[in-house]
């Protein structure tokens, strides 16, 4: 590396001469894959943005301005670039660098994102502090197109005309969300970079703004705007629109970015970029390298994919059965069935709002329709599962991927909330198998229900064998019986109580019964208060926050009935949830068999 | 009555003559005025829309297609129309008729709604339903201008390009909301009806859309797109644009319907209407009139004034204290502060995720934004509280309204999450008052914490004199001490443990010690275990689910402790909210003094 040497800071980036800067791109870009292939994380995303990230740190101060990343899958070279290069090996990892903006990683990091179509809002919220205190900051929202049909991304947008402030938002488009695009909305996009205006525009903004451009800035604004595509739905809604232009070309886009950052009112700064940008290969299968997992990861068999092969096998039966997910037909391996199945599968972009409510429409209009999604994300639906599946007792089934303890992507991205939330909800029925046996048998339960079920799983490989127990049309069943105390878990934590069995074996210690809490919701209250008369302490243990869980529907039911039963609860705590492996993940928070052993011989004490 | 005698059914309405229709509208005003008057109910925007229904009604079978009102707050014609007149007079009661579409009141009601801008989404769902079973029926999903810049709106009509099937979008434009509506996109629309086009349009409509308008159908189809504004949001989206009409014109309304019923690709069809047309008072104040409290309801001072006022006198000290609500200033009661503070005070229009994030925003930029929202409407924004306030630790304050029970608006309005929902989420702090002088500490606390808080209190009159007990840093207080038993609960349930101790004390039972958990999360572990310590039994009593509820907390604190205590809990049990009073609803769900007193007597038996 001639520019990237160890101890790389942002100030030597600002003294890096302009011509070397392309040099500079191809060297964070290889940093960047080495690293992610390494560790994994998000590829394309970052490949993309790499000259447009290098044009906004020459303008704009990350330490006093305001950049905000949506999502943040795009934040790799920003990084890079803001003193972060001698940790960068440390992505994702235990205690290194997260995957995503962290304000207590660095002060050039100024909201936390994972979730996307945040960064209007942040930013409206900064621009209108900035306002009130007298500051002078910029404030900038970096977002892609796929973040921008989120409704939360429109109602910002929306909004914007209101506070009349200085606000830039630059639009990164790449086409692509995370799997291919979706919607009218992004047919608009691509009419825009499609038109002749783009050619003539670039064409005109390279030739007008020479290196003199700051002495005629009010002119060049009133040229740009002739550049610009004269109606628009942003126009329309009443913010400044200009683009599109060259996402790679740097020389270009500080000019632009120089002009948008003396400009008084909120504008909006469409630039193509290609997805992947520099590695062929992400170039041309973005879906693919959008996420890459770390190489040498074995490819044994995941939950997703057990989900929906079983799925599919049902939909063969079952006419009524339709497949929705919001952008992550990879993540949740909905592909086959998309093939199979064209006319009865959705995929409509991140909307996971939107979507939970079509499928209570087609529920109601008498179909069977099952969505996908990931824990962290059905927080986004939360009012549309209670509102329009659950108050009408719809027959939805909901299929919770990544439910648990999730790993690397962070405190952002964990699915601890699920069940906490779910279990107040009124008609729904939750479940959380241990293996693929017991996935297919809640499956098959939910496909006969006349009303919302919420199937969790975790994140990763299905366990290879079976774990549970046939016959169980009991929503808690007898692994292994025991002494003196039971085990209750469900989901990730069966194979953790089968190894506090093993283990307390070996010890020597009392045994516990083992009980595989498949159907969280409704608890099945015979097997659990003959449960309480047989043991004299229970362990609960789930991979969720404790607040909320079972742990405390068993305490109510010990202390309303009046059981002589200790209870020790396992789960996590009330706290925001560190990135790192999920096995290092289960360790600091007391999800082992050595953990759980050692309290319940501290309490025997 | 000339048209609406008693038994007035869907097949006599399809029998008026075509020009007693305007006599009909009339007539139906009448009822909805009469009716609201004396139980309450949402007034302006049913009245405005009379003679889009009858039209409506006149082209669409209400029992065979499926017509889906967004919120529904303007379906009261509807009602009267489809064979629910002679009920219409239980409007609200408890077993009576519903103030919003309910499936399980009529055939003719397609969807449950109550929160906006479910109708898109739930249509488009209906729609693909029909094609995939090979159905004929039209969809309609009838929706108001407030509604269309929500979020999940957005994500829906971004959506429909998508599916490219027949579905009619009527948007009943009367250019308010619940409050004056908001944003670039409604101008955008003021634009669609201010221009010429529309006086022109009208005319060619009525010139050309003669009776013979059947066999001209395909040139009709052309004609009307001429009239149609060239290019708008819609058209860029996908979606057919026609418009704008007037909503007031029976005749033209139904030639307009009827031509949309035979297109082949959805549409959207632009009416203008007037809010709370036909009664003078509420056409010059729509907002006023948006809903109406029964005749001869007392005025005594609500949590919603005492919350406004407190906050501020907090804003007059502190200058970074800024004031949120979404479409609901009247609602919150926050007029005053709008007026005293204007730069400090954001109607984001009914767009609650995008308030939440703005406001992560604002807290990150330095300021202290106060978030105004009703219980039930926080559940659209559970994502934003958990990812872009929680996480980060920011210094917001979401102020509760409507938290509880919260009687006749049924069961999408009633406040039964805040709490559930809330418990799990780290870093939030939760308050529960009882009285005014504790919603003045729990506001002053969360206006010094550097994290966020969440405050709750119900809906109605706040107790006029004082329950609570001062010097209070403890989160849970004792009010008065007892014998053998506990009673522990907060907010509203507070004064029904006062009538319980009362009722004990009058029918020579155990009187209990009355504890406020003014503080609901974290608990106040010490002096709870102090409780658990001294008495045999523990009740709790809280207006929210009862599952993720503070019984379940303490229950779980028992058990682990191993203390000798019977638990008892009150709360809401797992079903759907009827609508009915909020005193009834107590008694309903055994939240009454008697109750409790009657429990207690049989536990101790």
């Amino acid at each position: 590396m001639e520019l990237l040497k160890p101890g790389f800071t942002h100030e030597d980036f600002m003294r890096v001469d302009d011509e070397k800067l392309p040099l500079l791109a191809d060297e964070v870009r290889a940093v960047i894959v080495d690293t992610v292939r390494k560790n994994g994380g998000h590829l394309g995303s970052s490949l993309g943005v790499v000259e447009l990230t290098i044009a906004m740190l020459r303008v704009f101060d990350p330490f006093n301005d305001r950049i905000i990343f949506d999502v943040g899958h795009q934040s790799y070279p920003y990084k890079i670039l803001t003193d972060r290069f001698d940790r960068f090996d440390t992505l994702r990892m235990k205690d290194g660098i997260s995957g995503f903006p962290r304000r207590s990683e660095s002060p050039a990091d100024h909201f936390n994102t994972g979730h996307s179509s945040t960064s209007i809002s942040a930013a409206l919220g900064y621009a209108k502090a900035r306002d009130l205190l007298g500051e002078k900051r910029s404030v900038i929202a970096f977002i892609g197109d796929a973040s921008l049909i989120n409704g939360l991304a429109f109602e910002a947008l929306n909004y914007v005309q209101e506070t009349q402030t200085r606000l830039i938002i630059i639009l990164n488009d790449n086409k692509h969300s995370i799997s291919s695009r979706v919607g009218g909305f992004s047919n608009m996009l691509a009419g825009l970079s499609a038109n002749t205006f783009y050619r003539r525009g670039k064409n005109f903004a390279r030739r007008v703004l020479g290196p003199k451009w700051a002495g005629r800035f009010e002119r060049c604004r009133d040229m740009l705007k002739m550049i610009v595509k004269p109606r628009n739905i942003f126009d329309q809604i009443g913010i400044n629109y200009w683009g599109p232009f060259d996402g790679h070309d740097i020389t270009n886009a500080v000019k632009i970015l120089e002009l948008a950052k003396n400009y008084y009112k909120p504008v909006i700064l469409h630039f193509n970029t290609v997805k992947g940008k520099g590695l062929p290969e992400a170039e041309s299968n973005p879906t693919k390298y959008h996420q890459v997992s770390p190489a040498g990861e074995a490819k044994a068999k995941t939950w997703s994919e057990s989900a929906s092969a079983i799925a599919e096998e049902l939909a063969m039966r079952d006419d009524r059965i339709v497949c929705f997910t919001a952008a992550m037909s990879t993540g949740v391996k909905l592909e086959n069935f998309s093939r199979t199945f064209p006319r009865r599968f959705f995929d409509v972009g991140i909307a996971e709002s939107h979507m939970l409510t079509m499928a209570a429409g087609l529920a109601a209009g008498g179909m069977r329709p099952w969505v996908f999604i990931y824990s962290t994300f059905l927080q986004r639906a939360m009012d549309q599962l209670m509102h329009d599946i659950a108050l009408q007792n719809l027959p939805v089934v909901i299929m919770v991927d990544r439910a648990g303890l999730s790993g690397s992507d962070g405190d952002t991205h964990q699915g601890m909330l699920d069940i906490p939330w779910g279990r107040p909800v009124p008609n729904l029925e939750i479940y959380a198998p241990c293996d693929e046996d017991s996935l297919r048998h809640a499956m098959l339960k939910a496909s006969k229900r006349e009303g919302p079920t919420l199937i969790r799983y975790p994140r990763g490989k299905i366990p290879p064998k079976k774990l549970s127990v046939d016959a169980r049309d009991e929503g808690i069943a007898m692994i292994h019986d025991g002494a003196e105390w039971a085990l209750l878990g469900h989901g990730a934590s069966v194979s953790t109580m089968l190894d506090i069995r093993d283990m307390a074996g070996r010890k020597g210690i009392n045994v516990p019964a083992v009980y595989d809490v498949l159907r969280v919701k409704p608890l099945d209250m015979d097997i659990l208060r003959e449960i309480l008369r047989r043991y004299r302490a229970v362990a609960t243990l789930e991979e969720n926050y404790i607040a909320g869980g079972i742990g405390e529907a068993v305490g109510a039911v010990i202390a309303e009935g009046g059981y002589n039963v200790r209870l020790m609860r396992f789960g996590v705590p009330d706290v925001c949830v560190k990135h790192a492996t999920q096995s290092e993940q289960r360790e600091l928070y007391g999800l082992t068999a050595e953990n759980v052993i050692a309290c319940y011989m501290k309490n025997e004490e």
